[in-house]
């Protein structure tokens, strides 16, 4: 189901494999290219977030409470929880008349070092607007708010909110909603399960909507080309200083869309070439997604080499000790078979 | 050449997979069980730190610096860098003349998580004392002054100090020292590669030296039970609170000897059964070792249930979300082959 992606040698040998899926889709439908087996299960976590937007979009719930194309970019987010992750999502709360107490994400430490250092020497209290979450959550509490929809239950599958979002999935996966599998996410939200090639053309259509099948996506493209150009504008909202998704779409420079997930997951689109890709590392770690995203684009020609040498400047493939010596280097293990 | 050895599951689902390989030998020099192929190549990082530490005893250094018990397990240990570890350290470097300048173990932030918080924040400032190393480097200078051997040049791979330790080690692993892949460690000293297998005879001599045959650990007999002892003794100067190794030997009650290894390696001994396990994830994270130490535990019946529970009791194999929600689990995927 799965193959060897990267490797991480030392002394010369390969010492630790990391292997995965990687899935390369065209708006039109077509698989373009995999490494593995593109139909291997994977729940879709946060990568699933820009779709998870869409009702906050369609709804008018933005427009009525005036959410800024970086704002929504944090709706988007896996933010790591920077004090200017937390004030912007106050911010949006105190637009809906709510505030952190609404949020039901749970607490969870922030990704950036500086403020986990300082939750964790109580310099501050732990709040869920640091849980990379916030946004998405505060998105959330924005629809249900217009809506009418109650702000109590909706972390719970059958919430309307819940219901409609795993309709909107479904489609952009070009699979049944009822053949998602269905769990819960860290946040507490339902996550979706199916396969990495249903996240590829999801990934296309947040791309391309225009180009995507009735059915699979088009319907979404107002929403959709705002919340993927609000994402490549505002890339420090989706992750943070120096997070990979916010380096590769810094890398992009407006070609590129990027959305991480929990357990190994990044998902990207190409919007001028209609493309999307997923790449799963199957033991749930992250540290090889660099070299196997910058080896897909190299691999298939998608973009200009500088954005490869760009992503690799940020991701050094280097290994390197305490004593800053060249210990070893990761690099990619993989060749694309391309669909006949 | 590695295999499954635990899944994650995710609304009763795998979301995540871990391969790797476990060796159970003993130390008469009999395989008796595995998983995957005992034959895949690693390296001991710092599950070799034992045998590193053979030197400081033999050469007479332990004694004449007066290292106590405690003392004598943080030369063996990966410390989290709390500050007990680190004084306890400086204390020992301060029985040599030397300070903590003489480490040439390199900077990491601590694994104790308010240590690491004070050194990002600027409250203390980063030591080579911190490192999880610090002990060991400690020890080898220690061994160096003893023997007049050159401080400043610990490090290489052809210092008699090194040296001396590559022979120590292809004996335990029961290899010749220079069919050992040399490599350098995250703290710059040489670390050695051979095979899984290997790794469990060497701990099986650790658990039982006495029982080893002449060549593979029995000339060191007298170290190794000073060491084993110490690291039983000293659990919380081998990790630190909360860390795996530790608990296992809390759980043990004198019935384990156990030490971690970057990338995944973990290294137990059981010493009245004469016993070794090494268990390696391929993809060189620890998440699942908990599960697959216990879980080999219980298929060879090695120890009491009750010291399996207290592990699962310290290492919980259920996943919960940021909300306290039970949302998966940790369970193990092998059967153990035993040798015929």
């Amino acid at each position: 189901m799965t193959t060897r992606l990267a490797e991480l040698t030392r002394g010369g040998r390969v010492e630790s494999v990391h292997a995965g899926t990687i899935a390369v889709a065209h708006v039109d439908g077509t698989l373009l290219a995999s490494a593995g087996d593109p139909a291997t299960f994977a729940y879709f976590r946060s990568s699933a977030k820009p779709f998870q937007a869409i009702p906050l979009i369609e709804s008018g719930a933005a427009d009525r409470f005036g959410f800024t194309p970086a704002e929504l970019a944090l709706c988007c987010a896996s933010h790591n929880g920077a004090p200017g992750h937390q004030s912007q999502v106050l911010a949006m709360l105190a637009k809906l008349g709510l505030d952190s107490s609404a949020l039901q994400c749970g607490l969870v430490l922030p990704g950036d070092e500086h403020e986990a250092a300082r939750v964790i020497d109580g310099a501050i209290a732990a709040s869920p607007l640091q849980c990379d979450c916030s946004g998405k959550h505060t998105g959330m509490l924005a629809t249900c708010l217009h809506l009418g929809y109650p702000l109590d239950s909706y972390l719970e599958p059958e919430h309307p909110l819940q219901r409609q979002i795993r309709d909107i999935v479904g489609e952009m996966c070009r699979v049944p909603a009822g053949s998602l599998t269905l769990a819960t996410d860290g946040c507490s939200v339902p996550t979706f399960g199916t396969t990495i090639a249903n996240f590829a053309f999801a990934f296309a259509a947040l791309a391309a909507p225009s180009a995507a099948p009735v059915g699979a996506g088009r319907e979404h493209t107002a929403a959709l080309d705002r919340l993927r150009e609000a994402m490549m504008r505002h890339p420090e909202n989706v992750a943070g200083e120096g997070e990979f998704v916010t380096n590769v779409m810094a890398a992009g420079n407006g070609h590129i869309v990027a959305k991480s997930g929990a357990e190994g997951l990044v998902c990207a689109g190409l919007p001028e070439r209609g493309i999307g890709i997923a790449i799963r590392i199957a033991d749930g770690t992250y540290r090889a997604l660099p070299v196997a995203l910058a080896e897909t684009l190299r691999q298939l020609e998608l973009v200009e080499p500088a954005v490869i040498d760009a992503i690799e400047a940020y991701h050094d493939p280097r290994i390197f000790n305490h004593n800053r010596r060249h210990v070893g280097d990761f690099r990619a293990a993989f060749q694309l078979e391309r669909a006949a």
